[in-house]
């Protein structure tokens, strides 16, 4: 018996619930998950569904199309557990990339990283560590498309589904933005919408915040405005200095980014326009 | 068109999200929210669901009831936004009390309280700037069975659906805890199971702790064992002294049961034995 | 033997705390609580001492006063738990006035309310069962000046200490904003610094933010940018709506604008440029 | 000029910090950070300084001895930033002994670990990575006094301030708790004191609660009995199996632990009986 998990969106409506389970029961399927949501502002529904069944994937297609079509449904099918082709940037602080590579091992991330890319060597001894393949480029204004070219190369070649930027100092040109939409993620060393651009734990400091945060979101070409996925935020006082701000803060960072990932790996975020739907 | 609210609990098997969205579209509703939990230790099913429909409840039970009674589930259906009717006991402490009223009176709670009852006249005056009846009644060895007579006879009288001991400060007894299984609230000012019984803030002195809490669980013959509904916490340091733990633990105490309340009224909690399943 | 409460803050340099510790011991005081904070950035000392001792005013003004010229310091001198002479605006929401009367009355907010001014009658009820005296007045364009001379006199006349805006939904002028620099506060229903100005909830629902928060500050003419006292949040997912959002957001708003309040009333917030020292 | 770190407690009484802070104006140091605090249980003052002085230890040594020895205090005197010699028992589990090295790597956990002693050869990969020296002793009933006599020759030899039990998973014998006493920090999987002992996850999800937590505390010959000093929780619902239990506490419990280790690193923590004092 097989682990399935369903994702469904589609225009709001009666009986998509129904069709859906209807479906799945056809497949004798047996749900051990479901969640939905109808979104008032958007007219959208989204649904996820992880489902018990000894038949094949064929015969769970089959089932699904259908209602599918006559839905006009976006829909992915998937097991649960398979771990997602993840490619990873990183710069030169190794904190988020230690969690995820950590976790990953571990078993409790279900991604697969079949290449780190970096702007700077100093990751590669980490990398090194965990047994992942890393390559570091020097990215300038005339090396720029280059690095982006190889980020795309890696992307078609590997089949990668996500896209992580673990503290990748460097801004992704719009067209890149674009091509990466809805499965790049970012994290923002800021409770955003606060503190966008540069230097976040500056700003937070001159502005005498009690609680400083992080912020994962989608890549877009709008610079710390993608869809947020998840945030965190912890107590501070005036007492902490911009250096201590920037340590506190990357426990913040690191456990986000994670989460945000492993909401990705599970299938459980939604794009609902510039929003998110999370199932968790 | 009318918003419906239907809770469902049943042994877990395949097929029940389809069957009961099937009555759903027979009795031509709208699902706006539904949510569902396949317990693994226990394997109960339970499920909630708001749908919108323009038929009337005979109708709706009409379709409902079969696929129930096949399935052998307890189920309810009600109105979104009934308030629900809810008899608190009192002490001497206001601060719940006062949170459950304001916020029953700014429309966020949908509760009506036809009574207060309580073992002190102190929070007479707050019950009539609320509107609320109140009456007091000594609670001595000889009396207190006079008193758990008249909450039994008030709960029969106005059809109580929940009684909430908002910092009653009497233990109830066996028998009276009994009768109002499932249905009775109270708040437990500390993190249970830590510091059960009584001066939990003492007790919490005592030991140290970082953070302080209050805890809203079902009441039980089982002093403070009760199936917990929810737990807040906040942050304390060595010098924060026992009258002031109490200070802060209020604001936790009152949230934390105003919350609990809230989840009760909306058909929000479900029990699977000692633990709740919280649909949010 | 009495409680003192000594503030003071200058430019920083050595033998600060040894000179006033002196003091303090030339009065036969004995430190129950001392904090205090170098600000590296502007270079500024600031302490709060809490000292029981048998002497009177005079004596312990005689100690102080000569060290306090010698180093240039501000400083003041009360008495541990007097209550604050405060002043509070209102408008149409109840639940921070609700909070602040309910902890003024319970005795763990140490502030006396002469008067509330309110721009709506809506309020009058609950400051009638607190026994607090209530006026309100339209604030038109062309009474908003009334208004405010009303604010400036009831300032003066009853030697205020404090101006809080609980939820008082008018601009001040940036004249009255200036008259009462450091002394009057504001809770702002977002997590400053993001979503400034009105609506803040209608655009944390469209940013899509996964915690919500309220922000108590000074009140400066630069709207929602004056010193940061305090900030909470919530989490929030994506099915809770607008209306839901402000609901949450009244907890946050009521506790956030009460401990503001309580700090300020035990001199426990001191002003550093644009930042707030806190000693807890 | 050197940056001073002088921690001192003794029976409460009037004049300390004056004659504390004259002891250092008499080095010609400069106060950077002070922090104290008078135990009423207890009776007892505590109190840290952190002082920049071109002055050597010396010369320090000599202000503060008589100071010190008039009223019968305890006291130390190290370098800010110094770091801590600091020996680690672990297991299987890395996640606690992860977040310790890494955090010690890049710089923002003030200690030196000359040895990693397990009683499981798994993590010497991770040990080695951060160049670390590891050894593995099976502990089994005839083993486990040589393991211990191994541990007390480490600190011996090392001159060893701080033991950490990183997920060490044995019990230690009463008398290394007692050699140890003050000085050896563990992590319990659970929010003390609640689910004391064995599985506390397995005892948490039985319990039903809906936050769960780590307790760092100093190790005692009473089982998770210790004087607590750093508490975190995070929110779980019905859904959340033992085995996700397990892997949400991980991120609870290296990070309490971390913040304990450097609470301790830093010279933080103080013991008042059964409590600590925690200056931040």
């Amino acid at each position: 018996s097989t682990h399935w998990l369903l994702t469904l969106s589609c225009d709001d409506r009666p009986g998509i619930v129904h069709a859906v389970t209807g479906a799945i029961a056809q497949a004798y399927g047996n749900i051990t998950e479901l969640q939905q949501f109808s979104s008032a502002e958007s007219n959208r529904f989204f649904m996820r569904v992880q489902v018990q069944s000894g038949f094949d994937r064929s015969v769970f297609e089959r089932a699904v199309t259908p209602i599918a079509e006559s839905i006009g449904a976006d829909w992915t099918l998937d097991f649960v557990g398979r771990p997602r082709r993840t490619l990873i940037l990183a710069s030169k602080m190794g904190h988020c990339l230690n969690d995820l590579l950590f976790r990953q091992r571990s078993g409790s991330l279900q991604i697969e990283v079949p290449l780190i890319l970096s702007n700077h060597p100093d990751l590669r001894d980490l990398a090194n560590f965990y047994g992942v393949a890393f390559e570091d480029h020097a990215v300038l204004p005339d090396t720029k498309a280059a690095f982006e070219a190889r980020v795309l190369q890696t992307v078609e070649q590997h089949d990668i589904e996500l896209v992580v930027l673990a503290r990748y100092m460097q801004i992704l040109s719009p067209e890149l933005c674009e091509k990466l939409a809805g499965r790049a993620i970012n994290i923002h060393h800021s409770f955003l919408p606060g503190f966008k651009g540069a230097n976040p734990y500056r700003q937070a400091h001159a502005r005498g915040v009690k609680l400083i945060g992080a912020t994962a979101h989608f890549v877009t070409g709008d610079l710390d405005e993608g869809p947020i996925i998840e945030q965190n935020v912890r107590r501070v006082d005036h007492s902490v200095d911009v250096p201590e701000l920037v340590e506190i803060g990357q426990e913040q960072e690191s456990r986000t980014l994670t989460d945000a990932v492993k909401l990705f790996a599970e299938h459980r975020i939604m794009l609902d326009g510039q929003r998110t739907v999370i199932f968790r």
